[in-house]
């Protein structure tokens, strides 16, 4: 498998605990389960996938600078740096491949504060509310624009 | 198949001139290419798809109230009327099925009157900027959460 | 009864749903209930009651200009579209009959989006959270004017 | 009559003065028109009427915790005082009793800063712009509130 | 005359009652009156008037799609929709035939809602305040476009 | 020729570049061109053009308090500082000749700061966006509203 | 003297501690001082003076109800119940006699908070910034008024 | 014990009600059992507790400008009064002994007209959120400072 | 008489058309009245007038730079460019003498944007409303304070 | 002693530097002397104190998920990060003991950016303006609610 | 030396006292200091410096408009005029030529209305803060430009 | 060379890929081509460069503490923190060094997001717009500054 076959899936603060945290927010899926579900959705399209978690904006900002080398496609959740982070965005604006944002919940239900991520100026598309299946059907769609 | 295995899906202004209005923002699939998607991701769930466009707040809402009673899952595209329409958002509220909202475009990028959707306040998860294709997953994910 | 003896019941859009709808907010009334509690009390006044419902910007507007040839007083109920709707602030100004509006629950204990009616901008009183009730009492209001 | 039969009509500042101030906005009757009035309407109901006025904030918030313990229901009109005293907000929602918020003219008409009464968001329901008529109604709605 | 020397005029809520709605506001021509202007005023330059006036906003929509492929010019008064139909921008941002906006009052000098219209985001020119023959100038200036 | 006959254009800073400056928004009039159709337009209606141009604001104000006592109508397009001066606007509330506002191009398609214009608030109607014509289409107004 | 020859100087809360209170912003004159030069200033115009202070917003309500009957004219300093009290706005529109607000400070100069004050809307003019010498200001500008 | 080993407990409006109001927001201390743990607090540091409570601004302000005069310190729930009252501010800025403000509740997580108060202004500290026992600790931290 | 007995009167643009403009507003005085009034209220004082007017920025702000050397004190009604000239702003704050700002109208109770008003900024005191004894009492308050 | 009693101290950016920055406005403490205190305040409660200080959002978080499994209480001082980081405040919100929130200055008298704090959402109570000894007072708080 | 070669140095409102205005803010250096700066600075590139000040708006748009034709490149300083006058945004932006921005003080760290310049929506590179030396480094710049 | 010799160039997150991310808006100078000049221009006033580059905010704030003690001036550009870290800011309130902040891009021509920078509220100076040779002027401005 070539490297431009290679998914990567970004994920930010907190998400470590998911399973744990708030589940009537989040679902009892942890973040092992998700990566599970991600790579039995990109086997029959022969997509790697490149899963990762951490706290922290500058590795995040690292790995989208390496995603922007080496990823054919980006599944991005930042969590709560999705609405603060514009180096994060900034990273994400110099990647020519496609991106999808991927929220758990639907954050148009919740506080003020994160109703507008800066993420989904630099994404493609924005996934949010269908839980741990929404990195499943992200994808699907990435999938879906790399057989064009 | 009995009723309750149908999907609403509901599509506001405009958007029976898909294809045809600023290709470069929406694609080139028009309304029929998406509904022929959408029976084809519903078949192998045995999903039944009740697909239907209108340029009237008041047929959309007249839809919801119907879907109400007859739908097993909403997926809904109001177009312009996402941004303005609280009859919708209160007829949506009525409905204990659950609700994806779906946007061709990804509408964070686009004019500020568009950032904020009174559907998104009702509605389970939110797709957009994924194109047609933001269709079919939505069938997938109503498929999944009539599968629990 | 002569034609200025008639009063307008206009009621706005899901209103038909009333006493399936969020029961805890709205009451348990059917709005047939109020229609019947509303001839109740126009008939010791030898007050005749029009009642009508529709989900339909369009169709509101439409009632209000027929009301304001032919109607001695109107009640107002536009639900969703008080809060949006400019032109059915336009056709009531046009009245010179006096306008009660009324809402079901006290419309300022919830949402922000929900404080401000275009409809009080040309009514001559308010009523809201004495849920059904508030129409009879609209009714004796109109009544007590046209005494005058 | 037990003490629970009694209604708190209470009036705030610059409401001694009804009937001179500016009668083009609230109209000629006198508060004394309005006791009467409301002592007629709460009669048939065998309610009692204990009906007040105060330009003072900390009066009106005593008498409202005067009414918790003895009061089987309040009308209020804080004129003034509706839309800048939380501390009669704080009183008020340590009541149990239904509460109806009055103000003789429709505020929505006039002046942006009376547009939002903190008493609003005690209340549990409001009537404005019937004039001294708003009174009696609300006695009425609490007559009717305290039959079931 | 074939169909691209048709002039569309399209007509928004109330306008119906032109004539007899506040005239000291709107004038006391009639829209037949103003109908009548427009036909006289395009008949030296050989186009035809297709006036129209509706209080839906479904079917202000639908005409809009309808002159996109048969106008080749539109003239549009869209009333209260003006300030809040997203669904009649989209319509119009479809259209490449010129669209001139028309106010029969000058609206930034009345309520501040009625200072920011969605149509003249899609609009070539604007023109307001100038009554009836607001249309009539309107009419001049899509001769002036069509003579180029 | 009477004075009473004269109608004053004035045109505000930067204009005198016309033709040069960003055509593509303004067009290739010159603002020659433009004085030379206001005096044929002008012209059938026995009216006087009297049309100047300055980047003072003060010498705008001095030709209106001028054009105060001189003018049986004013055209003007204060350009930039119709969006700041109100000295201007307190200048044209003293007339009480007609005033036409142009703009050449449709301000409000531009940047948010040209929206709100202060001498809309003094102007009997305003036209934009329809470029050197708007001043043509404005004397054909004023003649209109002298004919009465 | 004659009741109609008095002047109500009325002061509100912590104005009993002037002098003493941050005298770089208000200066050294105390209370007494300020009063007797109103009393000074007043003396050759035959205008009694009947000064107060109050640091109960219901006592200055009040009292501008009393002086509405019995005052030539008023001078208010309200000081920080300028900037919040509804109440006394209202008692002070109901007054005919002429108000004249006084601020020792310039308030423009301080706190955002203390930039817009009620009681200005209901004044007939503003003197502030001048010290105590505003208060004398204050008598003979009211001198003037009555001489008329 | 001289007078500057006095330490002011000042209560604002409802503050009475403690213990009864909202237990689940507030707790269960009755204000009667705040000033026991604040006198057995200050005992060891030979402090003197003169505690107060009152629905009346005015009443706060007098007792605050006593303090300025008696206090060694002040502690200070102005409760709802917090957040609307500038003349408890200018009142505490005359004072130069310590200021502790206290909040029972966490002001931050509830209404946002909560968020903000005047009081924070002039204090030296605040407690908020700790219930009773924040009166306790402002008591320890006055008794630090005047140890100092 | 010494160049620093010279009080500078500035005035602003449209002020030399005082006495015909809105006189309901602005009084029946001219602005020679007006300078004939500062002069007999200045002779006692032995104070010089040096009154001037323009409806340029430019002039105005010569004009303070030139009152920053020779001037004793300065009363300024910038009229509009209060409001919008920071430039003025900045010349003023250069003047160590007294500045008194003066309105004809109380600008309090007009358009919201004539309520803040840069010259405030720099001035020692406002004097709005008082008609055009205004300018005389700030001739009266400029003596005052040259006395001490 | 059991890992329950532990308390978690965890300082935010630029404390390391206590002491020495700005010591005006946030005293002459270094962290070492915070921290002593803190140990003396707890012994006596035989509570742990675990303290700990990072320039770090991601270390902060870190540590937060830590403390949510192994503390008994937190006190937390995120200084700069308390206004701007999402991802603490979720951290927070999955911590079930209770949280005290310190800072050294009265934030509400600082800059506006840093009224409103993200942790406030999240804390229990919030101490602050009472310098090093806030930290002292948060100890003996959480003592006293594990001693429930 | 040709026309392109001339360096356009254009001062705006108030510059005239540099050195004697704030110089705690603007330095001690004086408009003819920098002027001689300028030259010693464009002197090695062999640009030209054309330097002017000017208390008028209109003139410094008259300045603009000749440096369009005449100027190889424009430093301007247009001080409050920066941030007020569109005209000279207009002005400006037809100019092909590079533009350099200066501020004396760093105009981020003053009063708010001085945080947003309308100049540097049409500059090609700000300097502030760097005193009268930002001059010079603007010339640098520049000729580093013209010597691509 | 002394450390107090020594210039920080401190720069923030994405700035690694200069050269490559968008050079349409940053130019095609890399990070050590900017090295490169900084260090020439350095040379002549026997300065000492030191680089540095850093995606993690605390990192930044670890080099700005070090900066405080070692450096004779600091060259910041944060890029996207320059708008969110109030970390940074603190850190860099605490250096007496002289302060450039450095912007590649005009930022005031691009987002709204990028027009507030928190650390112009620290810096000395700002240059931005001036691309890579923004830096040299920067080091420029510091020799000036430490010439003196």
């Amino acid at each position: 498998m070539t490297p431009n076959r290679s998914i990567y899936v970004l994920n930010g603060p907190n998400l470590n605990l998911l399973g744990i945290r708030e589940p009537e927010i989040y679902g009892r899926d942890t973040l092992s389960d998700i990566e599970a579900a991600c790579r039995a959705a990109a086997k029959p399209h022969r997509l790697d996938i490149d899963f990762r978690q951490s706290n922290s904006e500058s590795l995040m900002i690292d790995w989208i600078q390496e995603a922007r080398e080496r990823a054919a496609g980006v599944i991005i959740n930042a969590a709560a740096l999705s609405f603060t982070s514009i180096g994060i965005l900034d990273a994400l604006q110099m990647c020519t491949a496609p991106i999808i944002e991927v929220h758990l919940s639907n954050i148009h239900r919740r506080e003020s504060f994160r109703h507008h991520s800066y993420v989904s100026r630099a994404a493609t598309g924005v996934i949010c509310g269908l839980g741990a299946h929404g990195y499943v059907l992200a994808v699907l769609r990435l999938a879906e624009l790399l057989r064009r």
